[in-house]
């Protein structure tokens, strides 16, 4: 694996540099709050679904050419502040040798999980440049594009407990009761699995940042199922050696989970410049549980989007006084968007925002 | 509706009375901290699956004589401080209008889901000692058996949002989409199906007290899914409002949801005597999260029941500190117990909490 201090970055475009989203991650004061969604390219924009249709989304992640374009979708439509790149948290498990496919109306499955510590020890760590090169010719050919408008473009991975998750239940999980189970009685396997976890991602964001991510956002979405203990206890070592990795790469670092109001003043110790919230907590009280300067991301619940605009305005007001006008707010929902989400309203409110927010 | 000051609630059998579940609900000091599981009568006993082969979970429910069995299946096996009815929180749903089946692999569905305010208009609130005569009955059976033990009964519900979002879903659910759909489109309707839970569960608990039960828990199971200016809006008024319906019956009152530690300071003004915590966060914590002299009941992860016994005595040692001694903590799990729990654990925790904690 490369060293990530080696990298060579590319240097920003000064209309980047100087984004409301890229000024708001450094702490510094933007001319408005910077908007993006998660999963803000996807199926609830009928454009998307016209691309799609006929392809697999594996497919689509995988041919540069389409996964760029569809990552210009919404940034052509609705005037956000960021794009974030078309792709998957589940992407690198193949890499290493984990059969996944994703099944329309289940989700992502994975053939041959893990459940035994012999199989972590199978698991291969090649580097990402070689396994997934069209994640960084994806990059590359966003970077000039979102250049000419002055758009930052975010990469990202999911954190090593997400993927460890899927990894050993091979599908999307309520109790998570393999993972707790091996994580339990395989102690030392557990941790030589996180290490690879540790080490792939950091060469694939490495890759990210190489090719011209200027910030990455790391996805820890299932980790709020774990106790304040077993979080540090089992997840958050490594985690925090990925994220200290990244760091040294010079760009901004969001970490997200769901549900991890109780977890957040561990994860925010991990010394990422942006905590991503939930929509449980309201972001005054956020800010006191994670450490001082550190930035917010966040925080409306999904459905909102799914409401009426009265009830959405309302609750958007609300989440706008709670961050107080504080300039290390990046506005976004708590979890991804939602197919059944009109775009009318993801506009309308992009819209709002930059309005009750221009300094 | 009866009132349900107008309860003659049975005098309590002194063996019960001076249980050290009821004395610790109480505040009081007990000889030990008691210990009960949430779906302590369930799948994971051998018993209990050969006793219901062939029988429909509904048919056991509404069978006194085996709801009966089945509840002091594991009281017989284990030595638990308290029995809870086995019942289901989504029972009361049929008295209503809603149709309702369990379906083995799939969970509980309901075939005319709640879509439109007019579906609310319909709904009725009959009295559930008519409609559910099985469940009080049950209860009757029990108790002779469970004073002659010393153990007391507790009764529960579901918590009005909880229900809502089946009646509203028709099923299980990750997202609570069409539930917050309902609630922010037509708050009205929503305040009128909140006040009708609230009618009908008031009722059903003074017929379980009536019949004899000393405790009640309230299951606000999927609560944690909101915000806490939701959770303020749309749920914590007819909540508070059966919380002291249901106090005014002169018994201890438990009210517990999962991954609402982001809540604990809102539900715990509701009042109520005792409050569950899951197993996210840790007690020393949660108690600071709730009012002066509350109690708190929880909150092992379950899934440390399927871990190695070094693990979950750690774990086990590590809650009791966190409980420091206090005389105010049930044990119990943070959730209720999955069918792959091996009963010889169960056993073998409940003698290792009884011992550490003689007093």
């Amino acid at each position: 694996m490369p060293s990530v201090r080696a990298v060579a970055k590319p240097e920003l475009d000064p209309r980047v540099r100087d984004s409301a989203f890229l000024k708001t991650l450094r702490g510094e004061e933007a001319p408005h709050t910077p908007v993006w969604f998660m999963r803000q390219a996807g199926r609830y924009m009928p454009e998307y679904r016209a691309l799609r249709a006929g392809k697999s989304m594996l497919d689509c992640i995988r041919t540069p050419e389409l996964a760029a374009e569809i990552t210009l979708q919404p940034i052509g439509a609705m005037p956000l502040d960021a794009a974030i790149l078309f792709n998957d948290i589940l992407t690198p498990l193949p890499t290493m040798g984990l059969d996944l496919d994703f099944v329309g109306g289940v989700g992502p499955l994975i053939g041959n999980p893990i459940q035994t510590p012999a199989d972590v020890d199978r698991l291969g760590v090649p580097a990402t440049g070689e396994t997934m090169p069209y994640t960084a010719e994806s990059i590359r050919l966003l970077v000039p594009e979102l250049n000419a408008r002055g758009i930052p473009l975010i990469g990202f991975v999911g954190a090593p407990f997400t993927l460890a998750s899927y990894a050993i239940e091979g599908k999307g999980s309520r109790n998570y009761e393999r993972t707790k189970r091996f994580m339990y009685a395989e102690p030392a396997a557990w941790e030589r699995l996180m290490g690879k976890f540790e080490a792939l991602l950091a060469d694939y964001l490495t890759e990210q940042v190489k090719a011209g991510a200027s910030a990455v956002q790391i996805f820890d979405s299932w980790v709020g199922a774990l106790s304040v203990y077993d979080y540090r206890t089992f997840v958050k070592p490594a985690t925090g050696r990925l994220i200290e990795r990244v760091k040294a790469l010079g760009v901004p670092v969001i970490y997200f989970g769901t549900g991890a109001t109780h977890l957040m003043p561990d994860m925010s110790e991990l010394g990422s410049d942006v905590m991503g919230a939930d929509w449980r907590t309201p972001l005054d009280q956020a800010w006191g549980l994670i450490q001082p300067g550190q930035r917010i991301q966040g925080n409306l619940d999904p459905l909102l989007l799914q409401a009426p605009w009265r009830e959405l305005k309302f609750q958007t007001d609300r989440i706008l006084r709670e961050a107080g006008g504080r300039p290390g707010h990046v506005f976004n929902v708590g979890h991804g968007l939602l197919p059944e989400t009109p775009q009318t309203m993801v506009h309308r409110l992009t819209d709002y925002v930059h309005e009750q927010t221009r300094r």
